[in-house]
């Protein structure tokens, strides 16, 4: 790794940022084939809140934030900061007065694969988080890293300028050369998603809405009236 | 496993689950001899809800929702969706579109040992689910499992038509057969339990009410003034 | 360990106490330089609550909470019941019953290396409790533990009468003796960041308000103006 | 959970378990469709030992192995000793004076869903165990649970008198009235598979001796001859 | 924490510390009242070793190995270096070139609640960790910690000139002071079980052995002849 | 996700990935600026085995081990098999009959992120394996996943052609591009490590040999003759 920090980079439309992030995490995660998605173990530090926009990545070191405090002169207004560490730690690299420092340049909100403090306060000021960990542990300022490099956070790669949707639902990231076209078949889901869910309230199946019948029948799947019908010992299918 | 889908299914007397899930969970378990609780990485996707039925039962494959729209069309008003995985998976199997159905036919809730998403969503139609993670990971629709047939759900067995009382304190599930009767002991517990809460209310201890100081003094627990008291190097207890 | 338990304990001063907890978890944990801070997984049962007083503390076996019974009789007004297993378990040791009584006793909450069950009811009547689990499985009431000891709770030694100060950010102790130093560190942490603060907001930099330019650049942090500015193959920063 | 202890089971023949034994537990579960392994943390106390017999079961509290030596009286010639607990724990039941016991009345080893020590001496005297964790906790004896009804062990519902595989690989259970089958049907896996073996051995692929090109052709799956031939960013696959 | 390296330390008796080292893990913990004991996630690096001897502690922070380079000199012939970290981290902190320093100078192993790595050679060397993982990643020397201060490893609190054993079934701890007491319980401990271990190997039962019959049938054990003899639905016990 | 499966991948030189894999896992991760290590939940099947190679890369989905299949007559000699999942699962996805035809085209070993099985049958056949997990749960082969693309595995971002080291220590990766820079990195820690050892060996200590004693005074390290030297409680250091 080398200890730098990129000033400069691409960023996505802000259109498209915007329509990502209404779409939400799992619509997004959907549209792009299922990838992007941080592992789940990334939750909310409150509930209730969204962030989304332009990835301004982090790479540090455990027990060590110095790297992020470099990070916040080079966001800007409507950036997400992005954190991953070199190894696993939950230390409470983020609190109340970094977040401070964020809100006054427009970052909204910030992920970061290590823990997070003064989660009430951070509430309080509305701005989200999304970390592995809440913990007061506090952190050294002693060993470099990098800021805007690529970075490996909860299992997905994420390159500087990727766009971030985060909800309550997690963490999903799209590369910023496709934001527009994931962007667009976000929009299709949520139009045939309201149409299916309307049907789906009147109680029609998925079943029937989905043609699900012949492929199950076809798998092998079999009906039966009553727990009677079935043959031999059939109590330990777990 | 035999791919089969049963479609009815014995279920409990109404006035008996209401009672049960009035009682809620720890009463409940408490009153059928602490027995029948599903593991506590079981938890409410939101809190504060409360469900209480007819297990419907699911036995899923991991990354695998494909049997929960097959046993949707099973459920009746008053039932609880349980859904268990022949291996570990947190995957989100299960979401808005999934929940509107099942309210549209009545269903109470869901139990899945895996992952749940939409859940910002689910708090707002009022669905609740325990789950074991919150992910947005999405899943296929390829492999066969079975609905209505006995499954192991958080380490607990599930038959289908058992009831099932789930609220913040987890999820419990109580065997038809004797559901009536544990119905009964959870009302008894809990006008015992009214007294005990009014006298400890006042000030009065659970040492006193249950008795137990006899039987302290027999196991040998010894009361010392203060710690200089103690002989010897007493720091190490723990 | 001996089975005992010790009626009295020395407690810090009351206006010590008040100002420890008025500072909050993560204040107190820097100000007595990142010592004393419970591990992580002991979290509220329920968000928003705070507890600061003095340690009561409990050694109990896995899966029996006798000893929790008999720590009641030994708390005072201004107290928070300290209790730590001798090894690990998530059963829920303590609820709603417990609870009322040691409101009546003005004890102010509970930290428990355990589980904890009623959390609807806990919230309900404004009981905080800190825990490594929310589980209604119950126990029993057969096996000796001690009061008044030191017991190791979440990696923290705690010593009878060390005070507690638990909110949203998890559970930190400070020594007795210690206290009154700690709680100066506090008042002065707090004067000091709440003046960095305003400047944050401002859109100052902590870059500039810790001076950390001149240690960054020494320690050999490079600026580029842009990812092409980079030698060689950059990708693999993680 | 009522406090008994059931004298008398029925057994599969020995004949059966004998060839179930030899084919493994790997064999096993793919051969009864892919059901009855406990989950993967149940892991052998020291690697290379193999046991299968049948299941005498326990259902014990946590940290209390009072039930195993109510157990080991009901043991015969040939049996795998199988114990459950009510709630999660890692306290070491099991050690070299209970492995001596049983060896004494020829039982075969012992899966326990909790901790294990001695595991030095277990592996001198040949004596194997699967367990959830290593480690020397002590426990009491002071809670009754049950012996020889079905209890669920590792995520698998168990009845006395199931069949027990156990080797590197885990823990398999085959119900006594299907285990004949299975047997049967572990035997033409075994041949097929070591036909299949030995023509992969030669370099023949599994692509062709399964057949799956057409299959992986018609679910979309493009050969490219290099990385050059895919269109647009294609470096976020995971 | 004050960043100090105390230089001298009390030291237990060299044949006291010999005979808990030919006593065990298990059979020490027992001793001195189910005490002591690490919890069962420090596991050896390798199989088959042993160290016992007089603690040297040391307290670092995560990913930061610094403090055990300070440690080394203040090491003496028959000690056992005991690492304490300041937050969760697994990082490998230790590797063949300390374990060589450690070996000139006679420290007979080492017990680290982080990472270790080199464990082949350490296995060549004959060099026995007690850790919580293995793992590779490098570590930095920046921040201060303390040698031969008390410090908290894997749930137990250590002082300096502890006597530490530690065996294929973990580690435990055994203060100073009351080594010499604990010595003589072993002793009488590994005597009597040498006369039980040689009943119990002709076929006689615990059960009568510790003449547990009677305090069974008193807690409410019930003996059935078969599973035909319980009433009412039974199936449902764990 | 785009279901492709690439024919030819650049490959390191033979000699540079044979000089790093006689370097071994810790030292070609320093090397590289201690970048490139796989999480350490990665071990080895069976202790004692190496590999070392050229990534062929696998994407799979949870339970589904279908492009394994494809994988295999894409490897050739002296290849290491590469397998990331897209969400966490530990199902033995790999086995005895997969490594049999791994070995007929000289693949070196296989790296899953996932569960493997048959584990003594690929310690006596001599083939290594570090995954996740021992598992004998079975997998489908349903649906499509790729092979030769980037892959996150164990939180490493590892491209086709990479080169591969594994050993009891874990997983390391190397850019095919730097290969060559760090093999050269790593002759020279090799024989500089070999001179520290030999002078650690005669009791030299690593304070001395690597010129520590400044640092440490000036980061303000404090030497005390003895506990007593110490002012004020000193005991809760942990």
């Amino acid at each position: 790794m080398k200890p730098v920090a990129i000033r400069n980079i691409p960023r996505a439309d802000a259109h498209v940022i915007a329509r990502l992030g209404a779409a939400g995490v799992s619509t997004a995660h959907e549209a792009q084939g299922r990838t992007g998605l941080a592992k789940p173990y990334l939750r909310p530090a409150w509930p209730g809140g969204t962030a989304f926009g332009s990835a301004v990545t982090v790479l540090a070191r455990p027990g060590d934030n110095w790297m992020i405090h470099v990070a916040v002169e080079l966001c800007k207004e409507g950036d997400v900061l992005v954190v991953g560490l070199s190894s696993d730690n939950a230390d409470g690299m983020f609190g109340e007065l970094l977040a401070t420092s964020l809100m006054a340049r427009g970052v909204r909100g910030l992920i970061i694969d290590a823990g997070c403090r003064d989660v009430f306060a951070l509430k309080e000021i509305g701005f989200p988080v999304w970390c592995r960990a809440v913990s007061a542990q506090g952190t050294v300022k002693a060993s470099l890293g990098a800021v805007n490099v690529p970075v490996v956070v909860a299992g997905v790669l994420v390159d500087p300028g990727d766009v971030v949707i985060a909800d309550d639902d997690g963490v999903v990231f799209v590369p910023r050369l496709t934001a527009s076209d994931i962007a667009e078949k976000c929009d299709a889901r949520l139009a045939k998603e309201s149409s299916v869910r309307a049907r789906l309230a009147k109680g029609e199946l998925g079943l029937d809405i989905y043609g699900m019948r012949d492929a199950l029948a076809k798998a092998g799947l079999v009906y039966l009236d009553d727990a009677n019908a079935l043959e031999g010992p059939n109590r330990k299918d777990a």
